[in-house]
């Protein structure tokens, strides 16, 4: 297996090909992490939610990570670490046209908006009265590229390393 | 679909069956995602890397958090949150046999250790030198998990909405 780093561009294009990774945000020196759905547009990631734990914490401190990765097998993936900022977009004229941004990239997603909701209702609360969009801007962005060497390539092909993610 | 908070033993359950996540690292209140590969064992993840920065932040400060999900489909899916500490566990007589059931654990996942292994090789480093075993200390641990509601598991077998992992 050789790993090598990721350019821009190909970074960029994860995010924008994927739209499902993990969040972290930080209280008091401690992170936590929970699995987002997002739209991607030039320097920002989109997301929508409900109010809980992270948007708590990313109000009081905005500085957040995000995670995606791309398991093809052992041998053959690829990863992107976004640290970025917090940004929440209120229903309010200001907002308006980055909410509709928001809302068309995160259309692209089936079912973008059913995750929050599904949460809240288990949380006994309705929809929409607590839910949000938000955005991260993304200040710095690296990648990591895995790829099998001749010898995997050949094992790669047998049942006993078959692919973690097969579609 | 339907989600609901998993019991402390659903949750470990799936900490001990999957073996593979993200773990998240803090510095000056900035969070940090990178995938992890550990084993579970009652109070502990056991975990090994090549030094760079998230050990690097977590000596500075070990507060971490580690997220495990097994998606099925869009509405079929667990995610659990790990809250815990980091202890590095050095070459001395005092961690040996903490450094051997750390290995023990890792053994059962296939090719644990080639991730650190390929990574240090794209950096120019050398093999062990600057490897090292860690655990993450459970403090806090919670789940969620979805499933589908009559309609979805009909719309769920169309091909429109296959999972997204297939095994």
């Amino acid at each position: 297996m050789f790993v090598r780093e990721m350019s821009n561009e190909e970074c960029r294009g994860l995010l924008a090909r994927l739209g499902f990774g993990r969040l972290a945000t930080v209280n008091q020196n401690q992170p936590y992490i929970v699995p987002i759905y997002f739209g991607y547009r030039d320097e920002h990631l989109y997301g929508f939610t409900t109010f809980g734990r992270k948007v708590e914490w990313m109000r009081a401190n905005p500085l957040a990570s995000v995670e995606v990765d791309e398991v093809v097998s052992h041998f053959h993936w690829s990863s992107v670490v976004v640290l970025g900022l917090y940004q929440e977009l209120p229903d309010t004229p200001r907002y308006r046209d980055l909410r509709l941004e928001a809302q068309l990239l995160l259309e692209k997603k089936a079912l973008w908006w059913q995750t929050a909701y599904a949460v809240n209702q288990a949380r006994g609360g309705s929809y929409p009265v607590d839910a949000l969009f938000y955005r991260i801007r993304i200040n710095e962005i690296t990648g990591r590229k895995a790829m099998p060497d001749t010898v995997e390539s050949s094992v790669g092909l047998s049942s006993a390393a078959r692919p973690a993610r097969e579609e």
